[in-house]
């Protein structure tokens, strides 16, 4: 049922290297037409984001300013999986770099394309149950993090309010709740 | 509470042309160090995604093959806002234009920023509810669509499973499970 959807992807050029992502143009044939059109490709690691219930219960937040809106966002921790990396690992990783919590018991309970149309990454969202703060947070020199836990139930209400605005957040938990 | 978190923002310097995207540059402070990034940044207009519920209560989906992942995604309908069109105004354009359905009643259910790192765009969720085909869709010449009708139980499966992988399609319905 695919078949007849799918484009036909010919020669792939480079285009620029910002770092945290590259892009590129691919040029495509459409499969009814067979007419190629060049799409403008956004090419950057896998990501994953973490849902960490404390033994209270309570879930483990953040809230940090991202560039791209120029505000301040409530958010959950999160990162960049290293090449090789698994994103259980990633995870964790990002979990205790980010906050100081750890322990517990983690599980994948979602994984999605951040951006289909232009990006070619995953992002891999991490259930992480039963945490508690075990050492300081060691952010990067790059990250500026205020980190605080709060029940599920204001996270829902912060959701619907538009409170919480990180779409990828939002999925996060809509992969919790829909388990 | 976000005035120790925000970055200064200073220059920004413009990057390159994709024609769906912009790229550029800001350079900001360190609100702890004082010390100078030079964050890259995805300009995009804005999107909308749609919601629709036909009169059978089941809601309007498609099929449509992304570069980005080379891959044919289970979607909902939606696309770029025009400058200065209205959200809802431009969700049911979207929803005609790529599925020919039509009527009902539209309302705003969700604002988010895609990916607030990089980008600077907002996403609008629009529920249109009681939905028919009323006309044939008109797609545009790069778009190869196809469109059917599933009950949402089936579509909560599908995120579930991971079928259903676009991560703005999971954050629509996560907006109307929250509602």
């Amino acid at each position: 049922m695919s078949d007849d959807l799918a484009w036909r992807p010919g020669l792939r050029h480079p285009g620029h290297d910002y770092k945290v992502f590259t892009t590129a143009f691919l040029d495509a044939a459409n499969p009814r037409t067979g007419a190629v059109t060049r799409f403008s490709l956004i090419q950057c690691a896998d990501w994953v984001n973490v849902i960490a219930l404390t033994t209270r219960d309570e879930v483990v937040m953040l809230r940090q300013y991202r560039p791209g809106i120029d505000r301040v966002c409530i958010e959950i921790p999160g990162g960049m999986i290293d090449p090789g990396e698994d994103p259980v690992a990633a995870a964790v990783r990002e979990l205790a770099e980010e906050t100081g919590y750890g322990g517990g018991r983690a599980e994948l309970i979602g994984r999605t394309a951040p951006n289909p149309a232009l990006q070619n990454n995953a992002l891999h969202t991490v259930l992480v149950t039963g945490v508690s703060l075990v050492a300081p947070a060691r952010p990067d020199d790059g990250e500026v993090l205020a980190v605080y836990t709060a029940p599920l139930a204001e996270i829902h209400r912060q959701i619907r309010s538009g409170e919480i605005e990180h779409a990828l957040v939002v999925v996060a938990f809509a992969h919790l709740a829909l388990r």
